[in-house]
């Protein structure tokens, strides 16, 4: 694996339902197509992955939670949200049809067992001989409790203590065989070295699991760990056991004062800063030229109704009522009456900062929550992700796309060739697995904890 | 889609682990190779795959289950059980490799969420355009209560009624949504129709949970549902619910006995008899001639060691201990002390009528459980096959290869054929979903039940 001359970006496609990140960005026109393609169209992303290749991207990442916005159908049938597999069947399908991509996929903590999510990121790592990773969630939509046959959604820091314990078991089962535990020698009759095996044992406030895990050590010893909780129990979990940690930060300083902390943190569980790559979400609306890119910016806007931009900006400030505020004044200090979710701060900080009326907020919520957002020409967009990149606020960007597949094309024709022309990123794969492409080594397996 | 002119068998083949359903399967010289392939070899499930479609197969059925035999390692190593990928990620990469095939998976309903299974099987049905089945079991394993933070394993008829309630929640998530609730209309911006949602609003004694999916209606509407527990709540749960239903015999009158009783219940649900396929399992041991057939079973049998055969004839009669008992004696009549399990009845019958010792019965259960084995040549084969099928004990079989992928390649292009000569198997697919090739008609939306 040859070793990069300078330090390089790490990129990272953040797709979820249909693609789209972009609230209307289904709405584009595609090979005059009149109705959209739809998250549960494998073919659409057979292409993406397709895409993303050409394009030589670290890998895609496959966003998912609990369906918020139910109570209010018609408006949630404005956009393409429902609409969305299972994470990992449509990642296990492209593992067949990828070479180096890597497949990362969104698993909740608080409704799932660990042995089963041990089982199947650990499969999909053979399956994909070595390319898979997993975004630890713990599920923020309180609504997804009733789906799970419980009457009330686990309060944020049990969400996260349970999320601590289920990754160490998760952890522990890929850890179930040493690397040689399977010799599968014809002429002896011994398939796998019982001496080799490793019980778990494991017993805690929430799990109580033997082990060991039905899968050998998966190729990458680890897949990898993602974790994108951006409050003090998510930096917390990111700097203990993350090997990449996304983040949503809108400007420069908070983003550097954040990437800062969150690294100064690994220190405090025994782990070096480079460790972990944190890579801030950015929504890029590009175009040949400025004015080509706020062009389809605006007509992407201009396809949300206010409707729908309001019950995001009340979605992403924890469900607060904004009905009696007026859409022209200025964006109202709401802060005290949302429950504590991290994005409140960054929303009515963002508004303060631009002087924004609830309309205008509204629409940029509905636009790009509070990540980071370029609208610009390829240059502007290099411009602006290198000084994150140099400026110490980022090890690498998790890229959303506007539309697909028409943003994410744009991405890897005009934008990656850019980077690339500038030194700042890959020209080729590093490696074979996606630990390699990331730059990080293969965790050891630890000593023999118990045994049965 | 042409209707085929007389009744014909439905085909599925049985693999677990790496493939192999002898023991020894894996000890079979292929291609060379020292060492064996292992079950989290995709390259080589692709390859099984492969032949399947070539000898046009309903469905390749992946058997999962508990980990047994966890308390004995170094005999559970002398096996290939322990290597065994989650399904589900193997099926879904297999979606992209083939084009025909069914593709069902084995998930238990006492360890997981009825969301969850009910949202996996619905994205490997999109993913695969309509080839998805699922195999429901309760999961006899007793140890993996373990596994799963549990300090006991439910009781049998427990685990049914938890089932039951179980299977009503998948089946009316996967109706969460009118056929036509995706209009994905552009120039509307109407993506999903909100009059055409229905929420679940389950409240059981086991689950409470409200929908709706995050997946539109499964392209077969509902995939195919498998049960295979032949227990008076096993046949209950097939009546009422199942599309297809594996079992296993031994013998031509108790499989047609077995037959008309599991047939007959239907009436109680209902339901037709012609809405469930009973495909019992049966281990082949093929050669181009009987003698050779012969020398392949007594090769397999004879890499067997007995303390494996002691201890899958244990775990076989509901972990019986044997070891008090004289290995070449009459079989002993050990009914009376096992727990209740459907196969203790199954191998003791064929003990008695054969006359066999305990080793004898050992090594049997160790070579095919209880399951219809036949050693022959392709036309003894198809003979007996056809025997079952025409004399009322079949609508197909569920094929257990001695070995893969040699007893796959010998299914696949000796026996198809014969089978193909009389007429009582497809010389190619009849439709595009798995349901087309079983010919079992699409479930119709019941009339919405209830809404928000």
């Amino acid at each position: 694996m040859p070793i990069p001359a300078t330090r390089q970006m790490k990129l990272s496609m953040f797709l979820t339902g249909d693609g789209n990140y972009h609230l209307a960005g289904w709405r584009l026109p595609h090979e005059d197509r009149e109705r959209g393609h739809g998250g549960c169209d494998m073919q659409q992303w057979v292409e993406f992955g397709r895409i993303m290749e050409r394009g030589k991207l670290d890998m895609l990442f496959i966003a998912d939670g609990g369906i918020s916005g139910v109570s209010d159908l018609e408006t949630l049938g404005l956009t393409s949200r429902i609409d969305r597999l299972d994470p990992v069947t449509i990642l296990s399908a492209l593992a067949m049809t990828t070479r180096n991509l890597g497949l990362v996929s969104t698993i909740s903590t608080t409704y799932n067992e660990p042995f089963n999510v041990a089982r199947t990121v650990a499969s999909l790592d053979h399956v994909s001989l070595g390319r898979a990773g997993w975004n630890i969630v713990t599920t923020a939509s309180k609504d997804e409790a009733q789906n799970f046959s419980r009457t009330d959604h686990l309060p944020h820091g049990e969400r996260y203590a349970r999320a601590e314990e289920f990754v160490d078991v998760v952890r522990g089962l890929w850890d179930s065989y040493e690397e040689d535990a399977f010799p599968r020698d014809k002429a002896s009759g011994v398939y796998m070295d019982a001496a080799k095996v490793r019980f778990l044992n494991h017993r805690g406030r929430y799990f109580s699991v033997r082990g060991p895990l039905s899968v050998p050590r998966p190729p990458q010893g680890h897949p990898i760990l993602v974790q994108a909780g951006s409050s003090e129990p998510g930096i917390n979990l990111s700097a203990r056991v993350a090997d990449v940690m996304f983040t949503s930060q809108s400007a420069l300083p908070e983003a550097k004062a954040f990437y800062d902390k969150a690294k100064s943190r690994c220190d405090r569980f025994g782990r070096s800063p480079g460790d972990i790559k944190i890579m801030p979400g950015v929504l890029l609306f590009i175009g040949r030229t400025q004015e080509e890119a706020m062009e389809k910016y605006e007509r992407l806007q201009s396809l949300i109704p206010i409707k729908l931009g309001l019950q995001r900006l009340s979605e992403g400030l924890g469900g607060v009522d904004l009905s009696g505020y007026a859409l022209d004044a200025p964006m109202p200090d709401i802060a005290a009456n949302a429950v504590r979710v991290s994005s409140v701060e960054s929303y009515v900080s963002i508004a303060r900062r631009e002087g924004l009326t609830l309309r205008q907020t509204a629409m940029r919520a509905a636009a790009a929550k509070h990540h980071l957002t370029i609208i610009g020409s390829p240059a502007q967009i290099a411009d602006e992700l290198e000084s994150w990149f140099v400026g110490g606020a980022a090890d690498g960007f998790n890229v959303l796309a506007s539309d697909v597949p028409g943003g994410l094309d744009d991405f890897v024709d005009l934008v990656v060739p850019e980077l690339q022309r500038r030194g700042l990123f890959r020209r080729d794969y590093e490696g074979t697995t996606l630990r390699d492409n990331l730059g990080l080594s293969r965790p050891l397996l630890k000593e023999a904890l118990a045994s049965a």
